[in-house]
């Protein structure tokens, strides 16, 4: 298949989604809003709402039926880059090319664009048109409990009080299971559950997302040493000068590379059952390990 | 009836049922659950929730129905208030009579227990045990677009960018109605939503919620000049420091609460057609008017 114009076709149709959804840019207060699309159309990769619309595709489903959900991921995952970027947090000026929220908008509005990109994540789940309530209840559980203390923030929290400090495996392992993978697996459960997956279709995605979503992650800390500044839109090296804990850092280039593209190997195996319907989350599996930004 | 025996039964209620939905504080990480802890049971009146669940009485429902949704707001109106009182918004560093979160736990993990408390809501509404899908959907839509850029965010933009500014009295009622009216509002509306409430009763719960919510921000505004910082929890008289727009600024105390008086008369005839068991909700308007913390 082609994955290229996959990728291209799904990232026009969330763009567009999004832009139905949001407040505009140019209502009042104007600062918030600004800052809202400043970071939500900042040419993201989208990969939790493809992932969204990849997986109710794979159960069968239009991809229309997951459109809600995946809005409300991709409006999570931005939340969560500008409040991770904040001086008290990471502290980083520079994102996908751009400086950061808090750099154009000031701590105060990029603090409250985050919480209001949060908040718009589930009015758009509760606003979810012609959908079955109970499916759309289940997928904003999935995503809220995702995004919450137990899952991605929980990650952060961990994540910036492990730096500069030795981290063992087992807490490498709790940063990257928590502040990524959650929200990835999330993006794939909840885009099934939009499709009506029943309980052996959702075990076979909660088995691929956990995967990939380590891969991708994986993948990051491999980036973050090799990549190029150019290619990733900001600055790399980054984790080593913070002292963040990294798959390289801990086990070698290599190793991470081979555990990676084993993870991917395993994220393909438990779509095994699943057919053609499945081919883009397969090729969108190995896309992450492969992939130079 | 026995207003304050009515609210004591109602706050161990609600405390009762976030505890059981939250977290608990021991659990991993532990900073972030300690401190979404700490500044949930803080001693709030949980006046947002207890409106939910007078308004869920109010058109013939058992309480209940409402908690979930209670919940939900409790911990939205929380987060705000730790984001609120965050360096780079308002600076405070007394919230309830203790040390505000950023105080104890550091800014880092103070924005992401706000962040946290803000996701558990949808979370707690997306559990929510029993209930019809649709209609905690319809509350669940009604919560986080009041809480979002056109609601209380929207309100705290514009007050942080009013601060020292002089400013005009559409803007006062703007940042008002927004930053704390719309909550106030979406929790009035949302118990009603939870039991059931037809169109017609909607609307008098909108006309309810709008002047009980304005009535007690103007209250809060007259507080901050004649409260005493021992019953407040908090100092006083720092809404003229940082130059705030305020009521009695803008139009002196006098007026502010003759306006007050006005606006609770308004709620109160709102509910004319509810009878008995609205009886609560009317005097807990009366209540918000004449309260010293």
């Amino acid at each position: 298949m082609d994955l290229v114009r996959y990728l291209a076709d799904k990232v026009d149709i969330i763009n567009d989604a999004l832009a139905e959804r949001l407040v505009k840019e140019g209502e009042f207060p104007e600062s918030l809003h600004k800052a809202m699309h400043y970071s939500l159309f900042a040419g993201g990769k989208r990969l939790r709402p493809v992932l969204a619309l990849a997986a109710c595709e794979a159960v069968g489903g239009g991809f229309e039926a997951a459109l809600d959900a995946a809005c409300a991921l991709e409006c999570i995952h931005t939340y969560s880059l500008i409040h991770d970027d904040l001086p008290a947090l990471d502290n980083d000026s520079l994102r996908r090319g751009r400086p950061t929220s808090h750099i154009v908008f000031g701590e105060a509005v990029a603090i409250m664009a985050g919480d209001a990109l949060l908040t718009v994540a589930f009015d758009i789940m509760g606003r979810a048109q012609g959908a079955d309530a109970a499916r759309v209840l289940k997928a904003l559980s999935e995503i809220a409990s995702a995004a919450g203390s137990t899952g991605m923030i929980g990650g952060q929290v961990v994540d910036i009080e492990s730096e500069g400090h030795s981290v063992d495996f087992p807490i490498l392992e709790y940063i990257h299971i928590h502040k990524t993978g959650k929200l990835i697996l999330a993006s794939v459960r909840s885009g099934a559950i939009m499709a009506g997956a029943n309980d052996a279709q959702l075990a076979c995605m909660t088995r691929f997302g956990e995967a990939a979503g380590l891969a991708f992650q994986i993948a990051d800390d491999i980036l973050d040493v090799e990549g190029s500044s150019e290619d990733l839109g900001k600055a790399t090296g980054g984790d080593a000068k913070k002292g963040k804990a990294t798959y390289p850092a801990l086990i070698g280039i290599v190793e991470s590379r081979r555990r990676a593209a084993e993870l991917v190997e395993r994220a393909v195996e438990a779509l095994d059952g699943f057919g053609e319907r499945a081919e883009p989350l397969r090729a969108i599996a190995r896309y992450v390990v492969s992939r130079k930004k």
